[in-house]
């Protein structure tokens, strides 16, 4: 079992201890939860008043955070961001051991590092690259010719398209399918005639992707997931689409075909990005938000179709005073 | 085949027959439809017109309901749920026979009771239990300490993630996943740093999941479906949420990480949820609702941000009238 | 490798040829990256910039585009019809060719044409009928009393549930779910009473389903798909719709239980329908839209709940003006 003393927790996430505590600290729980040998934290004011009936050992504290329970106290920049590293300091990653599922199926032109591990019932196609460190999933399918990074991580039934590139530190969650064909259709007069969809899609250095989202392939060229973005589950990105590095999205965004997406934006859930636009750097845009045109880099919107974020709160709160203005306008 | 006597039919669904009818009746089906040995019913008044051409051999009818068919009537207080019972009467649910197909992949640590069913290509893991009664479809992969109760029912390729607890009764409709990572990070400065997803799904008994939908694990603690919660397909779950019991969803609804919902709720479709939210008991949603704060107990909202229903529906008949308000204003 | 010489190419989509190129076409690409030897295309305006630094070897111009680029041009009446049509030749579709691999479980009652493919771990229920030329993917599990027609391609980790009938032609994404219960309840006063979802889900021919698409089977008789359409990813039908031959569905759309759907429809992502509706031939909805009542012929929506697409621009519009409007009230 793992464990850590107060001031070596301190430690890990660069903080101040305030008070003593000398057992071992055993794992880290919510402010509710926390027993007396774990670390808790209040990352979000909703759960100020729990703080005061806190058991834990010690908790995790903004520095000018009042501390009402009678724990010990790490003082830090950031108790979110403490309490992620604690919680990796406690469960950390599994490594891969070079374990292979005798039920998988691996063709013999695939190039696995020794390390890899091989899920159950995997199907694993030719010319396949896996670099050291990755595990791949019971279930997973991998076409051909598809190349798999150093520590990636594809959870059970995967499905990754032929000649798609995972970089390094990819996660994938379960369900996912990296790799379909692009929506492309030309109409002939008498039905819509499919469109060969050959580009690949990539994903970059320390991409996640949620459980069954969806990453078209490009129609022509690829469609890339730029380093460190993080998708949540049941998105959707059409084919020839670049999402910029360390943007993050909530689910069941829904991104339309040759979409640029800057670095460093954010998405609330279920918002839909129109095709063949470009949204800037920085973009924010709240849950349910509907992109019919570009954005400038570092726009806050909301609202379908959107508005600037303060403009869309104003409108909205408006909205509910319309059969007033409906009445005044008889007057 | 199953077949049943009119007066059987109707003492089944605790109703009393108008009319006579000696042959078996064989099974239900619409009013359009229904042929010379079938039941049909009148749910929904949309439907009414079809009654007076109906070839039933009976029709179900609330008390007051007028009987413009030529066929025989059996009065229910509740022709659909009448329609439910007759139907699970002629269809019933298949049992669990032991079936264990030779390609499934049980871990020597599992403990399956003795009458449960395996499909082809399933992955068990290690210290499984699966209760009496109960069948795992093929491709499904429960990951490491799954506890699955009695007469529960996963159809294909359906993910549950190491540790999840489904009780008794559960049905999870295909390539549905329970149980994938929570999307929590923290910013780093650099990258936003995975915070691991510790908890687990707890869904409890008679609980039903659609089709792709996906439950997340819980950051800290469980996300926790209770009793009788009815998911439709393509949902999206977030970490550490509560669904009570009896809670109905319709499909492509999102909820948001933490947020508490009540029993006896109903969400329309593509309603959509924020989190850290307290959403009170027997709440009611249209489709596409932007629930952005707390909702007390009995509430029913539609629009995005969300209104009261009966204000979302005047402002909505308002919204079209905006050009003529406008011109007014002119005026 | 497939190559073409420029009159043939413009033989190929019916076009004329301006100018001389005599090696052989290797390929397609965009305006940005065709290579010398390669056939471009201009069929969206935006892209109209690129044209003049095109380095490719002709490019397809609609009449009366005027040639910015140094390249041949090939005069064609629909340039992306022409795109589509060469990108089929360079890039044929596969031939089954009766490969089944080991790991398949294919019930013995089963009935496949003899060159049929079915791949890794794929599952084949009892008494399944698959016609000639029909592509199985790895991980796809068809339940029993399957009925898949001619030069079918059922990509990876596809589900297809018990009778479900795919005709001719029919392309089904990774992970979709074919034939899901439907979402049918009854409430008996203490529990939602499951009712048993008897029909089955016919796709006729050259329907193509995308990703994790979900299309629920009837309650009873069927959910119907007519020929020719195109369903993008994370579509969720539910029982007993119909969608018209040649309606065309972006991703993300639900459409709810028993709604009727004409043809040669066209649907934004996100657009929700709800139930027991009908929408007649033709009509076209703008992403996100609510459709909440029946819908005539040849209509064009927007918003939610849906307005005539015109008007909907314009209330969008005003809507930007709320707060003008309110001060003017005042006045």
């Amino acid at each position: 079992m793992i464990s850590l003393s107060l001031v070596d927790a301190a430690d890990l996430v660069g903080g101040s201890v305030e008070g003593e505590f000398f057992p071992a600290i055993t794992g880290i729980n919510t402010l509710v939860k926390a027993g007396e040998n774990e670390i808790s934290f209040l990352a979000n004011q909703r759960y100020k008043d729990d703080l005061s009936t806190c058991q834990a050992a010690a908790v995790l504290l903004s520095e000018h955070e009042e501390n009402t329970s009678g724990c010990c106290v790490i003082r830090v920049a950031d108790p979110y961001l403490a309490f992620a590293r604690l919680q990796r300091y406690f469960h950390p990653e599994l490594k891969a051991s070079g374990l292979r599922h005798s039920s998988a199926v691996i063709d013999p032109s695939a190039n696995l590092a020794d390390d890899v591990d091989v899920g159950a019932h995997a199907v694993i196609g030719a010319q396949v690259c896996v670099d050291a460190g990755s595990r791949i999933g019971s279930g997973c399918v991998l076409g051909d010719h598809v190349s798999i990074g150093k520590h990636c991580l594809l959870h059970v039934n995967v499905v990754v398209g032929r000649s798609c590139i995972l970089k390094d530190g990819v996660i994938v969650q379960p369900g996912a399918v990296i790799g379909s064909d692009g929506f492309g259709y030309a109409w002939d007069g008498q039905q819509h005639l499919k469109i060969p969809q050959v580009g690949r899609v990539v994903l970059e250095e320390g991409v996640e992707i949620g459980a069954n989202t969806c990453i078209d392939c490009g129609a022509i060229g690829d469609t890339v997931i730029e380093r460190g973005v993080k998708l949540d589950n049941q998105i959707q990105i059409a084919h020839n689409v670049r999402v910029g590095a360390f943007t993050v999205m909530a689910s069941q965004v829904g991104v339309s075909g040759s979409t640029d997406i800057g670095s460093g934006c954010q998405f609330g859930g279920q918002a839909g990005i129109a095709g063949h636009l470009k949204i800037g750097d920085g973009c924010k845009l709240a849950g349910q938000t509907g992109v019919l045109g570009d954005l400038e880099a570092g726009g806050v919107y909301g609202g379908s179709p959107a508005l600037p974020y303060q403009l869309w709160l104003k409108v909205s709160a408006l909205t509910k005073k319309l059969p007033e203005l409906w009445k005044s306008r008889n007057r």
